[in-house]
């Protein structure tokens, strides 16, 4: 049998949390909380389950949490969705990634990709015959240079995937990102998949611009959303994807054959939850406490970096400190000061080494400060 | 946008569902449990919620549901998978289908399809760039002729899709079935998908032959299995797929990019009641007095049917009373008698009307015994 994805190994995710937990050491790699979620959550399943619905979801999703999926849009960006035509709920933004992309790229057509991106955006592209074209940010804050864009945009651009706020960098796109990005696809057959899974998650007083909240871009726009990224419970697989009534069509067509429906009894408690909008508008909040615990500490250390402005991860330079690769240094610091973080260059096409780190501050404030601690003995 | 799958639209189950509820029909047509499962399993799931297994699973699945699912195997198949390498966890039976299928199915492979299949396989295949050649069941009772599967395969044929019980016939393969099977891809480069997901629903002391069981097969085929059918949860959305090691890689990669994990206290939860094998091998005892039930009651309508030999699916030919397609007569016994089922042209490539209604006796005694006594007054 020969390999459809033959550069696919092990994830470095699954690679950093097993070293760290062999290790002991305090893992801020894998992006997911080192915290539960709310209990009233898991009271709401309980009772959902209770109730007997453990049954087959519809294909779209529980009509309760599709609507709750509306009422926080609106309330949060101000557009009104038909959540019979335009929300679906599917098993992780993952999958709402994988089914997007499924739906719209053939054979041929090639796709725009930010360089670093997040890793399960090229093998979708690959595997449905497309071809991936990178355009690369700019270093140090990975915004996006849109004169490469303009450069890479061709006859055969079908779809541009977007990622913000950004993963691994935190970059937050501006209303200037938006504006250019509309010019380009304009009046082109050019679609978008938006990968928005830190949509709740921004500092400093940034606020998330979906892609949703602009005409142009919402009518070509696969929004994917991720309730484990929002809620705390990145174990439970249920996200979402928003798009137009066309799109949406033919999303639903591929997530039928995919997974079909997603966990009922988890959709129903999200529908519940949902419907008190403080348990999301209150994450930035909670996650600026952390940014800042974990921003603070960094100062005592010798890396460089500037504070993320979005997303749960921090990125550190260590290149004024060592020549080892990113990944060397990730794997050092596990064994011998006990913190685990992601060697970023798994993320760029060409697996380019700029000598950074990304921290997960999704983590516990004791976490966090006992990581600090030993990260400052790295000299 | 130009449709991939131009041909799909809303599936019957959705449809038949629908009309079930609206018209207030006792619903025989979608395949899904009309009872509760056991209340054991919600406070499981409950139990691991409380203690934090919350956040993500495992790629490949919770390390002790593996572990159960090989010991399961061993005692039901007398095959000892290794649970490391050969045994993956995912989201739904039809998420193992489609990653088998795209693991390995390349543009302009051959797949074999039985005619009438399950409505996922084809697009799976299509998807990937593969050429569905179908070979049409034998009537009345849907057995393989071997010889028109000898005559289908090719130079190209790369995948045969297998389905034992079989959905929507319940027909069972014999040892027979099997060792042809073997016989026609022996020193073959084909492969195998087996979607086995009634594996524990025979009757008449009839035994489920895994493709496992026999060497041959066994090294070449993915076996997909649900916890949804077997334990009463088809909203739970948890199922696997058993394959040899190098199979189970390039699975493995095509479900880290599908939805990565799937439900980490679903999983657990399942571990855990597993452990008591009583839990599925008493499922053929339980669905065996439904089925009995059921063909009892049949035996005084005027539809012709010999009884399932597995699944929960029962079929009735009505070829005898009417000559409404199956479609109108599926909606009329909804609309007039109120008991739904499922028109069984839709299982069929060429959408052929062979006046076959499939019905589900996975309900209560009560709505099978009400649905009976409707199905009476039907002429
Ligand atoms: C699905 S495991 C990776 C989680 C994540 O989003 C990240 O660490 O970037
Ligand atoms: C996924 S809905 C269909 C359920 C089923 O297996 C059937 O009715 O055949």
């Amino acid at each position: 049998i020969s390999s459809k994805l033959p550069n696919v190994g092990t994830t470095i995710f699954t690679t950093m949390s097993k070293l760290a937990s062999d290790c002991g050491a305090i893992n801020l790699s894998q992006g997911f909380p080192g915290f539960d979620c709310d209990p009233v959550l898991v009271e709401l399943v309980t009772k959902h389950m209770k109730a007997g619905l453990n049954q087959y979801a519809p294909m779209s999703g529980v009509p309760i949490l599709r609507e709750q999926i509306a009422v926080k849009t609106k309330l949060v960006h101000s557009v009104d969705l038909n959540s019979e035509t335009e929300v679906t709920v599917v098993s992780g933004a993952t999958e709402a990634i994988y089914a997007a992309v499924t739906a719209v790229v053939k054979q041929g057509d090639e796709v725009i990709l930010f360089d670093p991106a997040y890793d399960c955006y090229a093998p979708a592209i690959e595997l449905n015959g497309g071809k991936p074209v990178y355009v690369p940010l700019e270093t140090p804050d990975f915004s996006v240079n849109w004169d490469k864009v303009k450069a890479a945009i061709s006859e055969k651009t079908r779809l541009i995937m977007v990622n913000t706020p950004h993963n691994p960098s935190g970059y937050v796109w501006t209303s200037e990102d938006i504006n250019t990005l509309v010019e380009f696809v304009e009046n082109k057959d050019i679609l978008i998949v938006s990968d928005e899974v830190y949509e709740h998650i921004t500092f400093d007083g940034r606020k998330h611009l979906s892609l949703l909240t602009h005409l142009v871009l919402r009518e070509r726009t696969f929004v994917c959303g991720s309730f484990g990224k929002t809620f705390h419970v990145t174990g439970w697989k249920i996200g979402y994807c928003l798009a137009p009534p066309k799109l949406t069509e033919e999303f639903r067509k591929i997530h039928q054959f995919l997974t079909f429906s997603s966990a009922t009894p988890l959709q129903y408690a999200l529908a519940d939850y949902l419907s008190d909008p403080s348990h999301y508008l209150t994450l930035p909040d909670f996650y600026q406490k952390k940014r800042d615990l974990f921003c603070e500490g960094l100062k005592n250390t010798r890396f460089e970096f500037s504070p993320a402005q979005g997303s749960f991860f921090q990125m550190v330079s260590y290149a004024n400190l060592s020549e080892e690769s990113d990944y060397e240094l990730a794997v050092r610091l596990t064994k011998e000061i006990g913190v685990a973080s992601i060697p970023i260059s798994v993320f760029f096409s060409n697996k380019k080494d700029y000598k950074i780190l990304r921290f997960c501050f999704a983590k516990k404030d004791s976490d966090l400060i006992a990581a600090l601690d030993k990260l400052q003995r790295f000299e």
